[in-house]
């Protein structure tokens, strides 16, 4: 096995447990390797730090893998990573027949995602060293989770930054690839092949519960709504009204059909628009709403991209604040990592400083539990959600 | 009414939202007052800030109770924003008959706090200006909430810095002041008279939900058990056994009660100890729970006292930490203001590393929805409960 030596005082963010090393923070390799091996990191007195794979083509280096000298990464590792993750879901997941099952770094699987819907698993393997695994992977989950189909969603991006190519696909028996999911008694349907991301955002889930008490009576806004998820719990909590405004058609039909599914058609309309339009729009028709929703989509996906994203962000919460009347409520979300909860809190203080209104916090909240964080690694938390009453 | 002129560059924090305005940044008052009187806020050009309530004794010597230059500070007042109060409490309080019903300075009533336990009200005036209005205060709970009975819990020392007097008893007639609340299904017995603060921490129900799917079957620790609350939410979600600790007699003897009237004895045992030593004896002895629950008064009242605080925060984390195996749960909380967020979660973070756990972060939590927070008074965010997974 070949090692990897870091360069004097790298160390200490990789031992305090946070599983990337970057290229710059090598010092020396020792020994052949392949790329997607299998490598030990050492520091620069060759203390042991860990056992990680490695790829010479990605910006991260390294990922450690185990902190366990002993420990090796054969198909018995991965039972048993994929167990614990699958318990912690146990314990975490109510209510739900889909959850994020495998989230990456924060269960010990660097850049293995696999999420849960139904009876289906989506699969995402998001660089080198986990993608030659992937065999592996899918036996010790047909395994233990006994799904009736994979669909492999590696159409990401990032997997080029690490000289993967992007695919999609079945993985066995092809399947229907539209599932009908139930959450807290809400139907979804959730398309594994043509939805966004691995088709559909369960990191919200204990965010739409938010929305208990806050509805009932009603009338809300869905900004930026997708296929309507906010919306449907809206309606479920006694929402009179609710109009989801979103500009991806395929997405609204999406919403209209999960509508229907449940019985929520005469509540919940759905409108093809820009938000950002007709946010401005309603403001100047006076609309009032008594609940206003915010989940765009990431403003930013860079550090230099943030002042726009500021922007962006400002100008949504400005105008809703405006459609509510004294003691709405406001459900804002960024779902963006370079966008820091305290930079998100302040550009929405800013918001309501403009809009002359004092904001009042009735919770602070994250993505949903079955997507954990590292404590050491401050990247695993990206999903702000913010509830704010409005006077 | 006297007018309060702000130095130049005091008025910004004021003006956006935060209601205190101490003695250093007030540069003339110009016309009569007398302490606790309503006087009028301009910021160093004349410009309208708010009117508030004036005590030159107090660090604190102006606190803002409304921002709208017509608004007269009477019954009117009081009866719309205990309303607004009481109202926002429908909407976010759920399966409990005990709430905080107005929390101060976020509810725009400063240094006013209600609790309502059951049929019957905690009341607490810890500023001169309000404390001038209790009467009034009195009769519009009265009013809007029907009570069977009130208590006046003015026995807190911050009323010394206001120059007020600590006292407490019935106003009106007197009744029982031990009363039998129910909380997400669950009895407590609360002491309106004797209890600490008001006579229960309703700011940790939320938190005690989130036990909920983590301690079925399970060992659970309770440090700092107090009156058992934590635990009781642990047998009602399936721990075989709980062991409570408090270096207070009379809490465990409340606490006892509280797991007789649940039917919880056979699972919950409650020592006198202090969970300082006991920690460091389990520990030695081999001891090991499933879930260890770490919710300790503040240790830190004052900034000066946080060195101290970050020390005993660390040493009760690490301890309790050496307790669980590996996937074990740790509920870890400070109630103290002095001790930021950033800061505990780096505290506990480091008795990680001196542990050699590695931590995931299960929920970032803070206080209950019914203590609200204003977006622009940091002060409002005392309590942290943070949920990890310690592998």
């Amino acid at each position: 096995m070949a090692k990897v030596i870091l360069h004097q005082g790298k160390q200490k963010r990789i031992a305090n447990g946070h599983p990337w090393i970057y290229r710059s923070e090598v010092k020396e390799i020792t020994g052949d390797f392949t790329p997607g091996d299998i490598v030990e990191v050492v520091d620069y007195r060759d203390k042991f730090i860990g056992k990680g794979y490695i790829n010479p083509a990605s910006q991260i280096m390294i990922r450690i893998m185990t902190r366990d000298p002993e420990e090796e990464i054969n198909e018995e590792f991965f039972r048993r990573r994929i167990q614990a993750a699958w318990q912690y879901r146990q314990h975490v997941v109510r209510d739900s027949n889909a959850c994020r099952v495998v989230f990456g770094e924060a269960d010990f699987l660097p850049a293995l995602i696999v999420d849960k819907f139904g009876d289906y698993l989506a699969v995402q393997t998001l660089a080198l060293g986990i993608d030659v695994h992937k065999d592996t992977i899918v036996k010790v989950l047909q395994e233990i989770i006994q799904p009736k189909g994979i669909y492999e969603r590696n159409d990401v991006s990032v997997r080029q930054l690490e000289g993967l190519p992007l695919t999609t696909g079945f993985i066995g028996e092809p399947f229907d690839p539209k599932v009908v999911i139930k959450e807290n008694g809400i139907r979804f349907v959730v398309d594994l092949a043509g939805g966004q991301k691995t088709g559909y955002f369960l990191d919200q889930r204990e965010n739409r519960l938010a929305l208990q008490g806050l509805v009932k009576g009603g009338r809300v806004l869905d900004c930026f709504c997708h296929t309507g998820t906010f919306s449907m719990y809206a309606a479920k909590f006694g929402a009179r009204e609710v109009l989801g405004l979103d500009i991806a058609a395929p997405a609204l039909e999406v919403a209209r059909v999960n509508a229907r599914l449940n019985g929520y058609s005469d509540i919940c309309t759905f409108k093809e628009t820009n938000s950002f339009d007709e946010l401005r729009a309603m403001e100047k028709a006076g609309e009032k709403f008594d609940v206003v929703i915010l989940d765009p989509p990431a403003f930013t996906k860079s550090r230099q991209a943030v002042e726009g994203a500021i922007r962006g962000y400002k100008e949504i919460n400005l105008r809703g604040m405006k459609l509510l009347p004294p003691g709405g409520f406001l459900i804002t979300c960024s779902c963006s990592y370079h966008m820091k909860e305290d930079i998100f809190l302040e550009v929405v203080m800013d918001a309501g400083r403009d809009a002359g209104r004092q904001l009042r916090l009735v919770e602070l909240r994250r993505q949903a539990k079955d997507h954990p964080m590292l404590l050491a690694m401050p990247e695993n938390h990206y999903l702000k959600c913010v509830v704010l009453q409005v006077w």
